[in-house]
């Protein structure tokens, strides 16, 4: 399901105003062409100021003006963050984790599973879907808000985890056997002694009840949706804002939802991409964010928030609000919707600043939207629902996600920067990715990238040989293929089942200690270049060996290989080195294996992104993410300009670029061509 | 009040000694010119070793061998830290923090609310006052050490703060409105809802929560004055040793405590001053923290403890005891006090070593008390009770300190950073600070500074521009005028209030980077200079612009601006940068504006201080606050010399140094001149 | 007591096998000359996998295996670890800590005292015990694991100490006394008024709470003795595997365990030495490790546990395994038992690799560990039981690491760091150390170092004097014989009762800050050093002075002194410096005393180690801890040569090497000589 129109919008909420001025707000929002509203997820207390008394006269104010100025307004469910009413009659709701019970006043710190929990968060959930039933203007619902399950460890959480074992395990000496559990006398010979699970020590179970608890809220919204689906009309979507791994801003993939599995309830995927700006803006977040949104339903997506003026640090050079708009639209985005319209003037996020700053007034960054969506009305036509597929991906997972959080390869070395540094490196290189799963049909993509997938099921493995084996070219991230889905480490030869493919194995792996990488270039003369982090000490049979560790007690072994496959190949990385020798690595796979991907000869900070558009011509977005000009040279087909820096061309008119011409970028800026 | 004498002593301990030796203690300090111990503090356990049971013969002893020897004894009541057997009975007593219960052991980590633990602090203090009564060396008391409300949470605490909300709020719509509890639905619909102040995630109700600690420190101390007051003689006094933020040592306002508000019940203020010394001695904290001991009453104060050796690093050199001893009396201190005579042999503060080493021997530090208390004990007359009074002064605010704690700038830019930043520049220039609240008239002082005002009521807002308008000269920092007393941000252009007189105003701000000052020197070169941490874009209706930023993408910003207002000025200081720049625009608005502050000539580590003698002659000090030897030109009146480094002139002598002179300092030592 | 052979080994477990493979596994062990194996301590829940049901199937597959291929067990009683059941049903085993009761799921993290899990303990010992009888595989027993008391305060354990504290001082006043506790107010009047040990200040009574902690473990381990002596036949032996001081690896004396009282009731000392390899290989470890192990029993000691592969990082170059093997040898070890045969596939020490990988493969590190065991195989004869005695000892005292961890010198100079800081010098300049205590009689080494002896009884000062009255070389460290046994420092001159034999005293400390060492070099002329985190102003009184401080205010002190006392002599060492300087002192007293000890030329990386064969013929090891070649240049009497590198020569050969011969020593190798 796609949504209809281009969404311009941004988070509303007049329960948080300092005084009354929703019509001024929507006039405003009006002039700038923002066309849609998030409301009401964070408000509970004020539908439901007491147990079973509800009083919505603010969100028919608010909906009433919405039709009034002809605003799309998406309704959040209000239950990740509860009155404290509730908790004052109920305290279990509250999560119990290592850390003791949580007191009340953040948000998203329940126990998801608590009957009460569920009956409370359904009631108020049926009451705000009558009350909303009447108006037009609501296009679609958001379920909770960045759901999460708070690491809850309370009794009857566990005691579901328990039994979700039982029935995985009916034989409890093949439980103990699979999760280790003799290891330090941790056997559980009767179910009735299972421990508290906050204590263990036993990798497998801890990510075992990490996975149970992202069931947990794949569970909660399946349950909200199951109600609010009751209420809808045919035309209405349901959504919700996936987020990402944090790290002062989207880092990668989140490790406490199975975003896939989660998003099977909805209509449409929605996302919260949050990035640095100013100096740092690279476009890089909006890019993996982007990819993971859109591999949820396979299709166009919501940014459901992301930052305007955003944190402090982040506030936006001028020009850099639109290039990002534009960003979101190039990666498969239909929506593009700030957190949120206003700042906040207290509570806890007065510093998480929205389009107005604290003085409620128009200011640079509105009108930067203002020009933006002027733009884009004229030119959505071509740009709304662009349809992506790229020639490569990546596969990630998120098992093996946890798995090097319960193993860690080294405490500077996670998952997600692996994923990162393949991501990164191919985004640099102007080499578009689609992010794909164990579940996802991967066959058609030119090469896959498998950053380690630490946890591997043998037929999730038959899956990565079956690609190879017909003709898909495999870059093999170290660690990969080394534990089962329980964390189990396969007791043979590494990396399991696939030493044949690789043409090489290992046993041995160490952090890098005087250790270099001696590799070749594409014109065959070996260099030596930094690595740092991880080495697995790779023993080749019938492998090229692309690289090897310059290390006078290391030297025998190999540090990266190749192997053709037939027309298939794998390319097998021992070891974590820096991002000009991954993208030298992949231009040779793409070189010598023939594959059919043509490199790019930009490079970041000019990025080109591309897709079709919904009357099926070529789009390419080309952006410069820096604050010199740079040029861009066209060399293929004859494109149309629809956007030349900040001049809009008419759809229909005839500025066309040709091979050989040279486009200038202005700083933080882009131009937008299309097939004639 | 003042006292009498000037007081040269010491905490003195009889219980904590390893052996039997109060009348050897008190013959030496006798001998070095020590007249006066403080004691009791402390020993409560000692009093009253079983409820109800006391045993005072320590004390006895105690006070009638300091008459044998003629000392002046401070008596501390001794509540700050209780007997096992209090808390064995009453375990209620113990705060409850976020950390839970507190473990008895420690100090200060009581309730300061509870009934029963106040009514025990009543009985010991009366039993103890009755006691003291009849020795005439007791001059006066102390309440309590430092006193501390613990972050007690405590239920019963919690319930007096929802009461004093209740109070402030009769309607508790509005009190949600003001607290912006709507959001992430913390709305309190009805007061019996009132969460666990723990968990809240609101700042301005945490910030709440801190202002009513710090008025449960201001009631606990008036509870106990009432009734030591009872049994005073008028010619005691009463006093308390308010302390500093502390990081290693005192470096700014404390935040934790009202001073002001606290030392209404007191006849003296006292302090505790703890610097470093060896090669990091400034004389920065006794010069701040005298300033703000002399605002509480606005007379001369008590130093009650301050580090003769102290903690192992601080060590000082050979004549910095004596420096610094000479360097309080130059901000108004009417003693000189150590914490503490003799060094500890174990339980936990062995290595905070007083005047004494461990082996209870006069050494070094002794002998340097005894040389600078003979020298005193000359020039007292010329030296007590001097009279300062400043053309300068610094505004300090603990609301707003609090606010910037619960809304922090930028994790590393604190207020007491930014009210540092301010007073050092200051002192270093030898422009001499008073130290004014909100609530103090600061009408007459030619130059006030402002920093980081986060927190101001739109009343102290109109006290600023009436300051201005009658022809003050405000330097305001930036984040002032931001937000109300409970800490919402005011939803208008910033400075609030003030646009008008700054001649400026802006509603961006960000952290720099790529960034630098771009500023005019006193003869109006521009030229670069480093700045960090924090800028506000500020955007100049009529003001001079005096700064602005060196980024092609905030270059139309200003910085710093000026802007006269009839025969006022207001310098704002829209980021943060060095020193050195912030002395020159210091300089500019004094010559530009003909401010009525003669500028010196001599710099750190030559440092200035000035007062007025009791029969009223200009007192000034000269010190050299480093290991190389500095001159000293004068340029100005005569003056008599008394006191050249370690020669002590007669003070009816006739010793005159001439406008041209030129005196030598030594390393680490000091002179002093008269009034003729 | 000493084993009769040498013992190559690994600890091993079936029940954390991926597969049955028990047969397997010991043909691979005895084909590569492996003749132990370490079994069962950590598998309680699969001997008793219900309260009271019992299967010991495992064992008896395992011992009688062992006994088919002829290979030694060493059983292990498994209370270190206990099943789940236990814990459901009796919580309150769980320790209680400053953080609250532990949750099941770690190890040693128990109420050691707690009498339902001594109840416990008892019953499934016995019944191991009794199940192994009749294997004559079975040499010995290794009570529980690396025992810890879990800094346990449960209030049963809470009373005990107040017992034993009762019992120490039957006068609550003394007892208050020395321990200081009238310091803030913390006095315990009456021994019901107890407060709970947890929340104490008192670095004494918290001192006092870890030695009864250790005595709890001394205790604990006696009781499992006791229950092991009813069974065991008179060849076999009880031993423990003791392990040290952590942070990340092996680093010093193990704070938490008094193992000269521990292994009272033992028959062989054993331990387990862990540390880096790779390019961090020293044998630094193997050197401190073994020469603590050796001081336990004064006899041989088993190495129970040691890295093989080890963690990630340590992964041994080709040479080291085989390398560190010889070093235990050469420091008295009659055991190299690896933790452990196989690495583990899941729990939580997967990256904690043994000596096959995950593969269980023959590898690398198997075929290393072949090669050096057939070479011992040949040579062990002349290798096993060495018998060690230097000519230096070094002091260890526990209560004075404790000391300084209640009272911390400096946060970065620990009592661990000034151990290693004198043994790491010796060791370095071949200057073989052996350990003692206080209790030791240590009156005939030619030359003591004493790190740190904060805590010094009377005695124990008086055997010191002795040491150096009768002709002994004392090296004393700075803060040495500052407090009393119950960390009250002395109230007197420091060093306490030394400052006559020292020749000069102390009263003032600090840490350096613009001070460098000034000293005499061998041939006397003065040079400028580094130093750092700690100087003591010594005055001397009849000393010499061997450095200063470069410091102009400290420049009269003394920074080291040196004074005869009649044949013996004290060099104190007031301060910090580097191991160069140490080194350049410890051969100036060498020289200047003319002290029975051949200086040697060799330095680290090439490394000699002595002792006597059970024969009484001298053997000399000759290692080189380097990636490239040394030479070692032989000096002294004519050797025979037993090992050249990774030559075997025979133990009847005559390959001698004579004074002036040159041998090469390979990297990460060695040569073996003997007397002839």
């Amino acid at each position: 399901m796609k949504v209809k129109d281009l969404l311009i919008g941004a988070a509303y909420y007049t329960e948080y105003m300092p005084y009354e001025r929703v019509e001024k707000d929507m006039q405003l929002m009006k002039e700038a062409g923002i066309n849609t509203i998030r409301i009401a997820e964070s408000t509970w207390s004020t539908w439901e100021p007491h147990d079973n008394i509800f009083d919505f006269s603010k969100l028919h104010h608010v909906l009433s003006m919405a039709e009034k100025y002809d605003l799309n307004v998406i309704i959040g469910t209000p239950t990740y963050a509860v009155p404290s009413w509730l908790i004052k009659k109920y305290p279990d709701i509250m999560a119990i984790t290592k850390h003791g019970q949580e007191i009340y006043g953040g948000r998203q710190h329940f126990d998801l599973t608590n009957p009460t929990f569920r009956k409370y968060c359904e009631r108020i959930t049926r009451r705000l879907m009558e009350e909303q039933k009447k108006y037009k203007c609501v296009i679609g619902f958001q379920l909770d808000n960045e759901t999460r399950a708070a690491n809850a460890a309370n009794s009857g959480t566990q005691q579901l985890f328990v039994e979700s074992l039982k029935q995985k395990y009916p034989d409890i000496d093949e439980f103990n056997h699979e999760f280790g559990l003799d290891y330090w006398s941790n056997r559980v010979n009767s179910w009735e002694d299972f421990p508290d699970i906050r204590g263990t020590i036993n990798g497998s179970l801890s990510a075992a009840y990490k996975k149970f608890l992202r069931d947990v809220i794949t569970g909660f919204l399946a349950f909200l949706a199951s109600i609010v689906r009751e209420y809808m009309r045919p035309d209405q979507f349901i959504t919700h804002n996936f987020d990402y791994a944090w790290d002062d801003h989207s880092v990668g993939l989140q490790p406490l939802v199975d975003q896939p599995e989660a998003a099977e309830c909805m209509d449409i995927a929605g996302c919260d991409i949050y990035h640095e700006s100013n100096e740092d803006l690279t476009g890089i977040e909006i890019d993996f964010g982007g990819s993971i949104a859109r591999s949820l339903k396979n299709d166009n997506y919501l940014v459901l928030e992301t930052a305007c003026q955003g944190l402090t640090q982040w506030l936006p050079y001028p020009g850099q609000i639109r290039l990002q708009a534009y960003s979101h639209l190039a990666s498969g985005a239909d929506s593009v919707m700030y957190w949120h319209w206003h700042s906040i003037h207290n509570a806890i996020e007065s510093y998480w600043k929205g389009i107005l700053s604290h003085d409620l007034k128009p200011n640079r960054e509105y009108y930067e939207i203002k020009e933006y969506a002027g733009e884009m009305n004229k030119l959505k036509k071509s740009l709304l629902h662009l349809n992506k597929k790229s020639k490569a991906a990546i596969l990630l997972d998120q098992r093996s996600l946890t798995g090097l959080d319960e193993f860690p390869i080294n405490t500077v070395l996670t998952y997600n920067q692996i994923f990162r540094w393949m991501h990164d490196t191919c985004y640099k290189m102007n080499l578009e990715t689609d992010i794909v799963y164990k579940e996802s049909n991967f066959s058609d993509y030119k090469l896959l990238f498998v950053p380690a997938l630490y946890s591997a099921s043998k037929e999730t493995i038959e899956k990565l040989r079956a690609y190879v084996q017909s003709g898909g070219h495999l870059i093999l991230g170290f660690k990969s293929c080394f534990s089962d889905e329980e964390l189990k480490i396969y007791p043979d030869s590494q990396p399991f089942m696939m030493t044949d493919l690789v043409g090489a194995s290992y046993s041995d792996f160490t952090y890098p200690k005087n250790t270099a990488l001696l590799l070749k270039d594409i014109s065959g003369n070996e260099y030596k270049a930094p690595l740092s982090k991880w080495i697995e000490l790779l023993i080749p049979s019938d492998a090229e060996v692309w690289a090897r560790y310059d290390n006078p007690f290391w030297k025998d072994y190999a540090a990266v290989t190749h192997k053709k496959n037939g027309t298939g190949s794998v390319t097998y990385l021992g070891c974590y080195f820096e991002e000009k020798e991954l993208e030298m690595l992949i231009k040779k796979v793409i070189q010598e294996e023939k594959v059919n991907i043509s490199l790019r000869k930009e490079h970041f900070p000019v990025i080109i992104k591309e897709g079709m558009s919904e009357n099926n011509k070529k789009i390419r977005y080309i952006f410069n993410y820096s604050s010199h000009s740079e040029e861009y040279c066209h060399d293929t087909d004859n494109l149309k300009v629809l956007l030349n820096n900040n001049e809009v061309l008419p759809l229909d008119g005839n500025e066309v670029v040709r091979p050989g011409a040279t486009l200038k970028i202005e700083p933080w800026n882009l131009l937008i061509l299309s097939e004639i």
